[in-house]
């Protein structure tokens, strides 16, 4: 177990659709939660189109560069699902049949209807691992760092509880958020102050309307609670001082 | 005016937030749609981290081979919005007051009100363009074929509008949508021999699951009308050879 160690990742999410803006991604925001809340940090995330060398390309550059991959999209069995045939060209590897998945979706579906369609979606690089799929049944995969995931968000999510065992995060990255009933102008230098004083400290500060309120909510993260702790107190402090009232959020 | 042209563009979305999943990002979605309307292609998107050497790398990678690259997020007045500044140096240009968005901010806000931390605001790159802000004053700008929007939603849309005179698109990107009452895997060899029968043309096909109907979206995208009436016959054809039912999305 590597801990004290920041642990990195990219997401890549593979599809025209979300180009176009006819899709909403939502993948993104679903994976980094997962990520973070097992000690693994999102340092880029990457939407491209369902172009065979577009993919081998991002996937090589992405791979070593970070501990983690994970793509979304491009698994199931149309002619525009493209990432397992891709994913083996990325690592020059074979591109067939894989036979626990064949087994799998052959128990899956009633007798017949494992049809050539379906059949497309157990063709992935050799000697792929599984990521086994609750909903749907068609396994997702991973090739050494790089994990390969449905595009659809309900599928997704049911996939990520079995793949936590197999990722190996670093210390978990913790959060605090202060939200305020102030404009972020007010409390800029003041901010800037303490992130000076807290170099190693991510602090945030993003505006919110809602529902009538105007406000700012600062967030720190840090995989240090005391260093947490610290942060919030000197932000308290000028709060305090400019007698700026906190609310819920 | 280029027309008959592709035209592509970058999305560059800066913000630890939208990396953490704190925060959903929906402004992808937003300058995709808008871009689409203008005949600007969507080739990639990135979400990177409030770190400006990486600004400063992944702008001069994108600029580069993208005809258009739009920013979001990082243009406030807090100590984590570094847009303008690493901007400055992707282009190595100075960072400075710039008079006209000075003049704008101090109009807008009240006497005594335009304090430091606005102040922040109007230091961008020498000689930047500005783009205008109906909502909340403080413009975004841009730099050549770099244009940098913020964050918040509701302000970043009301800035389209202004900026769209800005940007020479080629030919408008038209699709059409085929909902059916489906299965991909059933459809599947049908819709890639008709993909095979017009490689210039986008075919996606995308699974829905809505309000207990369960179907596939076919997605025709070319910015050539007739093409995609022939397209979109072959596969009418084969729909009814199969007796799928269309269904209303």
């Amino acid at each position: 177990m590597r801990k004290n160690k920041k642990v990195n990742a990219a997401i890549l999410i593979i599809g025209n659709e979300i180009l176009s803006g006819r899709t909403q991604d939502t993948n993104t925001t679903t994976i980094a939660i997962w990520l973070n809340s097992i000690g693994v940090k999102v340092l880029e995330v990457r939407v491209i189109p369902d172009i065979e060398q577009t993919i081998i390309n991002t996937v090589n550059e992405l791979r070593k560069v970070n501990d983690y991959v994970f793509t979304t999209g491009g698994i199931g069995p149309t002619h525009d699902d493209i990432t397992a045939h891709s994913i083996s060209k990325a690592f020059n590897l074979k591109y067939e049949i894989h036979k626990e998945a064949f087994k799998i979706l052959e128990a899956y579906y009633k007798p017949g209807e494992f049809n050539d369609g379906r059949q497309k979606m157990v063709w992935m690089p050799e000697n792929a691992s599984l990521i086994l799929n609750p909903t749907s049944g068609a396994p997702g995969f991973n090739v050494k760092n790089v994990f390969c995931l449905p595009g659809v968000p309900s599928i997704l999510k049911s996939m990520l509880g079995g793949l936590t065992n197999q990722i190996v995060g670093g210390e978990p990255i913790l959060s605090q958020t202060i939200s305020l009933k102030t404009v972020e102008s007010e409390i800029a230098k003041s901010l800037s102050t303490v992130q000076n004083n807290n170099k190693d400290i991510e602090i945030g500060s993003y505006p919110f309307f809602q529902a009538g309120k105007l406000g700012v909510s600062i967030v720190i993260r840090s995989e240090n609670q005391s260093k947490i702790d610290n942060c919030n107190s000197q932000i308290l402090e000028f709060v305090k001082e400019k007698k700026i009232e906190i609310v819920d959020r």
